[in-house]
């Protein structure tokens, strides 16, 4: 069967989250419905990750096997006709038979936006979370360098989905200050446990408050215990922004707030 | 009685528009609402300027009178509380008994933003005009020119509300580039027509495409027939970004994306 790779750019707070349910509107559900309209045959996809509700997405993948004969880019065409205004499919291209969009994916990206002034906006309520005390950017990034690396990163994550380890490794994890008041966590690991991004968020945000030690957050990772960790971070200033497979082109920075890209 | 000034910020997605209405959620109903219940006495509000349904606002400005004694940030901090979270009071101020909102106005600028690219955006698409055709800038500025000044603006309208004149004075018209094929038209002027900004961005972004020549558009304006004009840009690329009164301060430039202020 032809296998397709999809890249899909999803605003997700009308959304229960990536995973398909019966009883709420999913991104999973909604693109297969619009593939299985275009291609008049019921058609299921993969995702890379499992992003929850009101987490957004610029560069969420996803594969689907299909017996269409129909171009690539009359696909990509037709998906966008399809979806709904608050999903986009960015790319549609024909992979190798075997690929797995969850199992091959090599690195995951992740970028987490605060805005951090006093006074809350109207406009990116969506889209960032909002905390008024000033964040010492300084103390943040100095407690984030103890988590770069491999680790057990079992004190950040919460329960639910059980994995068969909590080894993972963190190849970037970045805070930039972007235009009046945003910053930007940048958060880069070949995989992730449920959670981990925002509960990596929530702890840095205590450090930034000057609530928690920065020394303290390599205990909090050595104890591979959530109790200590956290809160984790609310979800609508979470973006996945993309995610690598070998061979891919090395993609080229894109700073700046995500909902611009 | 004491009168105040307010200061808001909106996402009028939600909404019918800026003006009350009987059956349609409106931005002055739910303020008048939130003013009421601060105040615990019926409260009206009256505003600068009428924003249509999903037009968005980062400096709309209105006036209210009040016998409470509570001081003005004790106010703001009230009614931030009260409102839902796509409108935002950034400033509330006491003003002199005679203060007018819309009638002591000396300067609106509204901004218009638009995505020019060829993919449109899930994120961005309640918040710009999304135009695939790469625009012309340069034509688009050499239109505009000929817009700038005292003018009758009666091509530039849509009917609907009667005035006693159609002249206005654009004192800015200016259009800039910013992050990522986003063009930000900005118009400033006197006074208004009824969707006066989004008739002159809907002829510019034709004069930009090819579709209409650059020295047409003195025409348009001559002609004062608003049938060969526009059509009037979608409401979402709109916002009123300040209304300029006598002795404020002069307000330094903010570049950059409306959504950001």
């Amino acid at each position: 069967m032809r296998r397709l790779r999809l890249v899909l750019e999803y605003d997700g707070t009308a959304y229960a989250g990536w995973q398909r349910q019966s009883a709420a509107p999913s991104i999973q559900g909604t693109v297969e419905d619009a593939v299985s309209t275009l291609f008049d045959s019921p058609t299921r996809i993969t995702g890379a990750g499992r992003t929850d509700a009101g987490v957004h997405a610029l560069g969420q993948t996803a594969h689907l096997s299909t017996a269409s004969a129909l171009p690539a880019a009359r696909i990509l065409e037709g998906l966008n006709a399809l979806l709904p205004g608050d999903i986009v499919a960015r790319d549609v291209t024909d992979v190798a038979e075997g690929f797995h969009a969850r199992r091959d994916a090599r690195l995951r990206v992740y970028t987490y936006a605060i805005l951090n002034r006093a006074r809350p906006s109207a406009l990116l309520r969506h889209y960032a979370h909002h905390v008024s005390d000033r964040l010492d950017l300084s103390a943040m990034r100095s407690a984030a360098a103890g988590i770069e690396g491999r680790h057990d990163f079992a004190a950040f994550r919460v329960m639910g989905t059980s994995t068969a380890t909590t080894q993972c490794i963190v190849t970037v994890l970045r805070i930039d200050e972007a235009d009046r008041g945003t910053v930007l966590v940048t958060v880069g690991a070949d995989r992730f446990l449920r959670q981990m991004v925002r509960m990596i968020v929530g702890t840095l945000v205590r450090v930034g408050r000057g609530a928690l030690a920065v020394d303290a957050v390599a205990g909090i990772l050595a104890s591979r215990n959530n109790a200590h960790a956290g809160p984790a971070a609310p979800p609508q200033g979470l973006y996945l922004v993309r995610v690598v497979y070998d061979g891919d082109p090395p993609e080229h920075e894109t700073p700046g707030a995500p909902w611009m890209v």
